[in-house]
């Protein structure tokens, strides 16, 4: 069964490149360095919903686009959640949180309006990660 | 160097049981079925700290965590996350989310103040959650 991405987060994010397992996006919101990484797996909502050896991929995945979020933007502390209460399809999200920064200490999920990237600035940083990520 | 519970953690919940490598602890917020793995490896404060094997060992004690917790409480939607912005020892949530519940849809973390058990529920329910993990 062919793996398309929800709409939702088509319309949030903007493509960075493809893992193995997960398409990896990065979120419209200038507030924070925030990648979303999507299992291609048609049907998946929870991460028990893998199979073992997607879930050792997914591992790895998320391990390495955190190391690459960080080689290129400020990072204090690693945010990384599987929640999807709103948003059904398996997406796990990878956030470079900054003391001080709009949500801080909270979480940033629920946490405000998103604050759009001026023009240019999200592909520059989408580019700058997926050189990271190759 | 030998593991201590970060005091913040050892305050807020109570020992389920230990797995081979995470100790896990449930929650004193009768809100939310919420459980912590936190990983036994001393000075791990992000994920990626974590050698490669105890990577794949967390996530699957992650999951085997899910499944325990789904077996013994209602359950709409998993949410799993490493946070760690106020307690700097590495730690996941792995919390039930139900429908309409306290902080629905958005996320338990910094959702108002924990709901102390009643007397003796906290404790059946760590008993509970232990047998399936066992």
């Amino acid at each position: 069964m062919g793996f398309s991405l929800h709409p939702r987060l088509a319309a949030d994010t903007a493509p960075v490149c493809d893992l193995d397992l997960c398409t990896v996006r990065l979120m419209n919101d200038a507030r924070f360095a925030w990648l979303v990484l999507v299992p291609m797996r048609e049907g998946a909502v929870e991460i028990t919903d893998l199979i073992q050896a997607d879930r050792t991929l997914l591992m790895a995945e998320t391990c390495r686009a955190a190391d690459a979020l960080r080689a290129v933007a400020p990072c204090d502390k690693l945010n990384i959640g599987a929640l999807g209460n709103l948003v059904p399809q398996l997406h796990v999200h990878v956030v470079a949180r900054v003391e001080g920064d709009a949500a801080w200490p909270g979480p940033v999920w629920g946490s405000g309006a998103a604050k759009p990237y001026d023009d240019g600035w999200m592909d520059s940083l989408a580019a700058a990660i997926r050189e990271k990520l190759a």
